[in-house]
C-alpha cells in the first residue's frame, strides 16, 4: 500500500517523522503464516509472531465493546498475568471467536498452550488477535498442528515475514496494511543506534474504534519497559485509530498491540525525556498511516474523508467534531456522490459530543472548507459547486472546520459511504 | 399508509388502544396547503394549520442539534413569549432554513408577521415547521402572497385539510403519514364528549431524534392546559420518537408540536387524572404509529426493524439498547441482505451506552431471537439459517432481546440499509 496519495499534514507546527511504505522487521522479531483451513478460501489465515530472546514489553489498548472477544480477554489475563511481557502472539483471520460462549474462551486457550509449547514460552506470555465473524468458534483441532509445524519450519526475522504477516491478517480488506520508520537513539557506548518502529493492521468494516481499534502490531527494537511504553502507545492510539471510524460500529475485537524487543541495543527509554518525545512520535506517524490506511479501504470505500478541525476550545473538542463529520452517513452518501452539501457537514458539527455533553458551537464563528474551498463562514458563501464537485473526485476529500473558539486541534478519517458497502455487508455470512 | 401492515405490540401488558390509519381532523381546527414554488418540482410545498376560535395549547420538542434551524428558534421563542399558546402553524417544504445566518432568521420573522396577519392573530402565537436542504434561504417574496391568498380562500376543517398538510410536508417520503385514535372523555355536564388524537408526521433522512424528532404535529380537541399538555407529550416522545433511527443524523429541524384546541368540549384534562392517562396513551400511540411509519418509510429502505428489549435494568438501559440494535450499519445492511448473522447485533449490543456509559451485559444471560427464531442464548444457538432468512424477507423484522438483568423493557425503530439509501443521498443536491 502506497501511503504516497496520503500525504496530508498532521497538525500544523507539530514535528512528526516521515513515515515510510515498507514493511521493516525490527530485530527480536521472528515470524511466519500458514493457510490452516479457517478461511474457507484457502488462503493463509494463522500467523505466529515471536521473539528471537527474550520476551518482548508490551503495551496494548483493547475494545471497550462489553461483548469483548476471547481473544481480547485472553490477552488482557495474560498481560496482567505478565506484568507486561509476551514472546509470541497468535494471529487468526476468518473467525473472531466472539459471543462463543465458555467453549470460545477454552479453544483460545487450548491454542494458547500450543503456541507456548511451539515457540518454548510459558502460556501467559503468549497473545492472540483473531478477526472474522463473529459467533463462528475457532476449529481448534484443525489449526493446533499447524502452528507447530510452523514453528518447527523456522520463523524468519525478514522483511518479507512482517508482510505475510500483514496479508494473513486480512478479511475483506482489498491490500495488506503496513508502515515503518528508522530513527537513531542513543546505545549505552555513547554511540547512537537505529531504531525500527514497524507496524501493521487490518480493518475494513466493523470499524469506530473506542480506547481502541481494529487488529494492529506494531514492533519497535527500542529497549523500553512495559509502563513507559504504555505511555507513548496511549496518547498516539487517542490521536489516531480513535479518529478512525467506518460504520459506526465498535467490534468485539479491536486490539493494538506494541512490542519492544529491545534488540536494537539502545538504551532504556525513559518516560520524559527527548528519546521517548521521538519514540512517541514515531508509533504516532506509524498509528496515524495505518489508519489512513484502514479508512481509505474501509468496505465498499472509494474516497478517504479526513476531516480537521481547528480552534476548538480544546483538542478533544476539536477530535469530537472531526469525528462525528466523518461519521454521518449523510456526509460519507454526499462525499460518495462528489456533492458538496456542505449543509450537511454543519448539521454533523451541531450533533457532536464531548463526554456525553453537545460541544459548544457558536454558527457566528463557524467556517467551513471542503478540499479548500471555502463553504460557510457565519453564513453560506456563493461558489462554484460544478469545480467543486469536480476536485471532490480526488481519493482523499479534506473537510476543514474552524470553530473560531480557542487553540484546540484535531482530526478524524473515515470513507465515503457506497452502494459497494451495502452489496458487501447485505450478504456476509449467506 | 396502512398501519395493518404494523400491528407489532408495544410493552406486554401496557393498555394502549388500538390506532386509526386515518387522518381525522379534530375539532377547532382548519388547515390548507398550496404550491408557491419552494419546490421545483412544483409540488405544494406551503402549509397553513389555524385554530377556528381561541388559540390552542401547545406542548412541543424540538432538536438538540446545536445549529437549530431558522423555524425551530422562532417556535422556540414564541412559545416563551406566549406560555404556550398558538393560533397558527406555517409548514414549509423544500427548504430547512438552517445555517443560513442572521438573513435566515429575518425570513422566518417575515413569514410570520405575513401568518400572523392572514390568520388575525398577534406574531407571537404563530410557530413554524420547515424541512428540506440545509443553507438553502426560503423564497420569502415568493411565498407571502400564498399564505394570504390561501387563508383568505378558506381553510377547511375536514379531514381532507389534514391529509394534505401532511401530503405537504412530504420530501423525499414515498408517502404521506398520519395516524389518529378517538377516546371518550367526560365533559362538564356529566356525559361524555369523543375526542380526536391525531398526528401528521414527515421524515426519511437525516433522522435520528434526541429530545425531539423530525416533524410532527399533534392534534387533538380535547381541554388541556400547556403544562399539563407537556406532560403527556414528554413521556410519549421519549418512548417514540427519540427512539427512532434512520442514519444516525440528527436533524436541525427536529420539531414534534402538540396542540390542543379544547373544541370537544371536555371537562379540562388535569395530570395525574385517569383521563390524562388515558389521553397520554392516546397521543403515545399516535406517536408510536407516526414513528414506525417514518422509519418504514426511510430514505432506500425496504424493511421496518423493531427492536425490543427486555429484561434490562431499567427502561432507559432497555431503550439505548434498542437504539444501538437499530442503529448499526451493519445490523441494517445484514437485515437488507436477509442475513441472519445475528453476531452483528451481539456486538450492536455489547456498544450501547446509557448517558454516556456503557450499558451492563452478561453474556451468560443474554438472549437474542431474529423473526421468533432463538440464535443465541448465552452461547451460539443451531438454528435453519435459510429459514430464518426467508422469514427475514418480511416487511417488518422484529429482534428481540432479552439482557436478564431485571424488569425495564424498550423498543426502538429503525430500517435497512440498502442500495437505494446511497444513491438518494450521493446526488441530493447537485
Amino acid at each position: 500500500m502506497s501511503t504516497e496519495t496520503l500525504p496530508l499534514k498532521a497538525r500544523p507546527g507539530r514535528a512528526l517523522p516521515d513515515v515510510d511504505d515498507r514493511p521493516r522487521m525490527p530485530l527480536g522479531f521472528r515470524a511466519g503464516a500458514v493457510a490452516a483451513g479457517i478461511k474457507a478460501s484457502g488462503r493463509r489465515d494463522l500467523g505466529v509472531l515471536a521473539t528471537t530472546g527474550q520476551p518482548a514489553a508490551v503495551a496494548a489498548t483493547f475494545t471497550t465493546n462489553r461483548l469483548s472477544a476471547a481473544p481480547v480477554r485472553l490477552s488482557q489475563a495474560h498481560l496482567a498475568a505478565s506484568g507486561g511481557w509476551a514472546g509470541a502472539v497468535l494471529t487468526a483471520s476468518g473467525s473472531a471467536n466472539a459471543a462463543t460462549g465458555p467453549e470460545g474462551d477454552a479453544d483460545q486457550l487450548a491454542l494458547a498452550e500450543a503456541l507456548a509449547a511451539a515457540v518454548g514460552v510459558p502460556p501467559h506470555q503468549t497473545l492472540a488477535l483473531a478477526t472474522g465473524v463473529i459467533g463462528t468458534r475457532l476449529p481448534v483441532d484443525r489449526i493446533r498442528a499447524p502452528i507447530a509445524d510452523l514453528v518447527a519450519a523456522g520463523l524468519s526475522t525478514g522483511d518479507d515475514a512482517l508482510a505475510a504477516l500483514a496479508e494473513q491478517l486480512c478479511t475483506t480488506d482489498t491490500h495488506p496494511k503496513w508502515a515503518s520508520v528508522r530513527l537513531e537513539l542513543p546505545a549505552p557506548d555513547g554511540s547512537s543506534r537505529t531504531v525500527t518502529v514497524a507496524g501493521i493492521a487490518k480493518g475494513v468494516g466493523m470499524i469506530h474504534p473506542r480506547m481502541a481499534t481494529m487488529l494492529a502490531l506494531v514492533l519497535t527494537d527500542a529497549t523500553v519497559d512495559p509502563p513507559t511504553l504504555h505511555g507513548l502507545l496511549a496518547p498516539a492510539v487517542e490521536r489516531t485509530w480513535n479518529q478512525l471510524t467506518v460504520d459506526g460500529d465498535t467490534s468485539t475485537n479491536d486490539t493494538v498491540l506494541l512490542l519492544a524487543s529491545g534488540a536494537a541495543g539502545t538504551v532504556p527509554v525513559q518516560a520524559g525525556t527527548e528519546a521517548a518525545d521521538r519514540l512517541g512520535a514515531a508509533i504516532e506517524v506509524v498509528a496515524r498511516s495505518l489508519a489512513r490506511q484502514q479508512a481509505a479501504d474501509g468496505e465498499g470505500a472509494t474516497t478517504l474523508i479526513t476531516c480537521q478541525v481547528s480552534e476548538a476550545p480544546d483538542d478533544a473538542t476539536a477530535r469530537a467534531v472531526a469525528r462525528a463529520v466523518v461519521g454521518s452517513s449523510l456526509v460519507k452518501a454526499a462525499v460518495h456522490g462528489r456533492d458538496p452539501n456542505w449543509g450537511r457537514i454543519a448539521a454533523a458539527v451541531g450533533n457532536a459530543e464531548v463526554g456525553g455533553q453537545p460541544v459548544p458551537i457558536d454558527v457566528a464563528r463557524l467556517a467551513i472548507a471542503i478540499c479548500g474551498v471555502p463553504v460557510f463562514e457565519g453564513c453560506p458563501l456563493s461558489f462554484d459547486r460544478s469545480a467543486l464537485s469536480k476536485l471532490m473526485a480526488a481519493p482523499e476529500v479534506v473537510v476543514a472546520v474552524e470553530l473560531g473558539l480557542g487553540t484546540g486541534w484535531g482530526e478524524a478519517f473515515g470513507c465515503d459511504l457506497s452502494e459497494g458497502y451495502v452489496v458487501e455487508n447485505s450478504v456476509y455470512t449467506t
